[in-house]
């Protein structure tokens, strides 16, 4: 009973066979059929215009989407514990060619007005600092916690006020959207750009690059070639892609994950360090109880000395969600 | 009847079912058993530890492995028609944070000995020029044509003597192997690094970076998670390239690509510019004759103003060859 | 008898007066008095507004100039023998983050409309190669020729037709003002940024970049500290320029060290492969004749197998000048 | 009365003299007599072998320096509070090439075993996560606080353990030196470069890079000339250099600077932040003091809101500082 990380899991059947339908001869590269419809299908899911390049990982996707809104000798504004900062071994240091993560407090890995605020007012001596160009956060956070649209709007308004860029990392965006119950538009808020996860959901290797500045597409392609991220067979990740948008598959898949994240957490009771808002939970369990657990069956990772993380995706089955919680109670 | 490219051609059925097979929870990134299992495979295959890591473009292998040999303040000598001079849209700066391309001439987009040392002779001003810290030749090169073993062992040499890296981009190495008839190693010949190319060969989209000097495994690991090529199903591009090379399903499909673009030789008589030693063929065709072939339904690339690009692949259909090696006869 | 390099002359008597002169307490950086000065006399000095950094070595100058009109995945084009290229050891690489270079044709090291859209023309494929986004000319070329006005409003002609910047190295520019005889704007046409040399023409160590749009000297502030090029003492480099700018000394120095160089061809007759337009001279010396030459106690460098470059300065004395001359016509 | 900054004060006459004995032509770049007698002179300096390189800024000599030991994925260990951190406009991570500083707690500013430690420990998740390649601290502190023989060699120890290089910052190394009363090589410690200040002592814009490995310098070099910091006419800054290192002045004049605040420091007492150890002194002032203070005629920078920071140099002068010393005390 696999509670490691949605990273993973399978790949849905469906998105097998758009993949599979998606094997025929037709222009290399992102000149495809499938390519070319991902603007139209995400500028519905918005309802606003919008471009959209395909990457294969999420980690290409985020960096990608910063190139549209951070110079070289700039800053991204984000929190401590955040991906881009922690988990992607520098490289937005290298797609940005030595920009400069500035990093923010906030709760459960979530950025609010007082924590961006406070790297601002650091920022005061010119030329000899590095001055913040974007602010990027995570929708889920690190701690599968939801940005509501309220709190969207307001760090929109101090990107606004201070000129920097939004950048929204969405590994785990549909999962947002499933526990928000509002629409993508809302969820995503006044980013710039978001990196529309789907490897997490589903697909075998397919995020997408969602650019509400439709002509920034220009920069972010020669910056996916440039990057050796131009697959000349792009048609199959258009296919994973528009497999999972389409019809809506994407937002059936999170909810189940949500929904199992759920039930895990009604066994978890006060152990949960947060409510979960997403498919994650971050439990409290001594290691004598983890190993109880894993004697169990379950697999899953430590966050840290005094927590695990359990993770449900997909794929997870029900009744795993339901002996997990069983067992988390009964401890 | 489709001679555009390689690169466009359908994944190969055996493939499909190794990736399918793949498609099961395992350690993520290249922790699984597939990915562990390829340095053992190619270790077999060129008779020599290697070390082997996947990719998703023939871009970012050649990149990753020319991070083992140039430090950014140096260069590499290349061949002026290049793939990585002219067709990775300044890859190789962005990966080398800004070190150079040195062009050299050759006949038929082959480095030969006279072309890097003219370049190597160039370089005589100390701190003020950039020094040369590697060579990398492509087997085959831009107009088809395969290294001999002679011809390798000759740059080697060179390499030796100058203290230079040698890599090798392999996009159509196969080819290079099923025209050369000699072993893998010895159509590798002294190169350090192998880009290993699968996707025009019936992958998806897996390429092989193969580290000659195993302990170089290390730096290509950082750098091609900061480059965001670190996928976290990397099972499924592992599966792809054990698809091809256990059991030789690779040479078969180079040697029916080969055979088919031969065929199409014969039919173009002294049109072509060179005899084919692969799987391209560049024929001499007036405008008149192209839109003359294009009506009777080829699809095929102008190289320039005299000269067509002809390319077959591994599910080019053998009488699909036929006609248009009698329709090139018959211009 | 040094007729080596211009920038191992001596450092100019009001040079030192001027920099002494600077040496009390101010704000540091560019902040004091003299720093800020710059825009205005260069304003003057050009009649048009501009805005003025200084930088203490050329190759710095040019790339600080450069950043505003590259993007990390564009392209430069200059000549093959063009000092970008050839002489700074990949700087621009650096600077520019791995930005290319694009190398152009055109006799005497100058660039022309033909040499420059036949680099143009090869761009074809889209994404896959790299874009111009500037053209960087020298004044004078290596080969010590200068650009004329129509030359110049040709090459601007094609800059904005192209959409390009226009950056120009005017390591000599005084030597290519005292040689046409027009104004400074004339000699520099329509360029965006030029970097205006000073050290090869009395200064110790300051050259100026100046950007005829001044908006953009934002950017290069940014660049200019993050590169290690802003000096806390910044006014001793403002020293160096103004005293050389204002009241005309740059002229008079390079119309000096013209003079010297037009002497010594008048010696070397036939022998010279241009009639010179600043303070080089290439002329073609056979090994014998050099050794002979340098046995009468002048001092030259060697520019390649058949020919020497002689360079006068502000300082070269005119006796010398005329021994040299008569050592020439007589071998 | 001017206690801004150390980087403001007057060039040294005993400098002045220098660089003009040093204005005859020479071997241009770093092949003149006095830049290449830097490595014997350090080398006696601190008694054991080692190359030196001018640069003309310490941003660019700390920068240079760590390029010998930091790789682009790799990441420096420096206090939060350090000057490459917080004063150099994300220059390491421009020459760095995107590589990470990590930042670490201590007192003062200076770093100690735990905070490092603290660091290190963090660094768990394998390619996912920037490592630490080498550590940076600053001698003396942003706090003015040297490092002592004992504390030195205890973050030497952990170096090795964790195969890290050391680099230090001395942007006021002869500070440290005059305060400790130890020889400049137990001041350095066990550390691998050093950034050697001489532009806050008495110099116009001269620091030196000294590499206790000497085969570094040939990388060393390729960068330097690489980032625009090789002047023709580097003979000026090895002059500089060598007139404050040969005889001694260097520590001269740091003691006199030291003299001076520890003066001020006596007057100051309990307001002082820490007991000075150096040319700086951090003073808790209120508003309305500094007010009082400036109206009396002294000048000096706000540190933060609380705090005043007061700095002396080679020309303070010394009944200047018994001023502030008694108009502190009268407070």
């Amino acid at each position: 009973m696999q509670f490691l990380s949605d990273n993973a899991a399978r790949v849905h059947p469906l998105v097998w066979d758009a993949m599979h339908r998606a094997d025929a001869p037709d222009v290399p590269y992102d000149g495809d059929a499938l390519s070319q419809r991902l603007d139209a299908v995400f500028g519905d899911l918005f309802g606003r215009p919008c471009a959209v390049l395909w990457a294969s990982t999420g980690t290409a996707a985020n960096c990608l989407a910063l190139t549209t809104m951070v110079q070289p000798h700039g800053g991204v504004i984000c929190h401590r514990e955040s991906h881009i900062e922690s988990d992607e071994c520098g490289a937005p240091g290298f797609f940005l060619h030595g920009a400069k993560l500035l990093l923010a407090d906030g709760v459960g890995a979530k950025l609010d007005v007082a924590g961006i605020e406070a790297v601002l007012l650091g920022i005061t001596r010119g030329v000899h600092q590095v001055q913040a160009h974007a602010i990027s956060i995570t929708q889920v956070s690190e701690y599968g916690l939801a940005y509501a649209p309220d709190e969207l709007a307001a760090i929109g308004t101090l990107t606004k006020v201070h000129g920097l860029g939004l950048h929204m990392d969405g590994a785990r965006f549909a999962n947002a959207v499933a526990y928000l119950g509002c629409t993508p538009a809302e969820a995503a808020g006044p980013v710039d750009a978001l990196s529309f996860g789907c490897t997490k959901n589903g697909a075998m290797d397919a995020d997408a690059v969602v650019l509400f500045d439709p002509e920034q597409a220009e920069l972010v392609r020669w910056r996916r070639k440039r990057a050796g991220h131009l697959h000349s067979k792009g048609r199959f990740m258009a296919a994973q892609i528009l497999a999972l948008v389409e019809g809506g598959l994407w937002l059936e898949l999170a909810a189940h994950a949500n929904a199992a994240a759920a039930e895990i957490a009604s066994g978890a009771g006060s152990r949960a360090l947060f409510a979960p808002q997403s498919n994650e939970l971050f439990v409290r369990l001594t290691p004598t109880e983890r190993t109880a657990l894993r004697a169990q069956g379950f697999a899953f990772y430590d966050w840290d000395a005094d927590t695990a993380r359990l993770v449900c995706s997909w794929d997870t089955r029900q009744e795993h969600a339901t002996v997990l919680a069983r067992a988390l109670a009964a401890l």
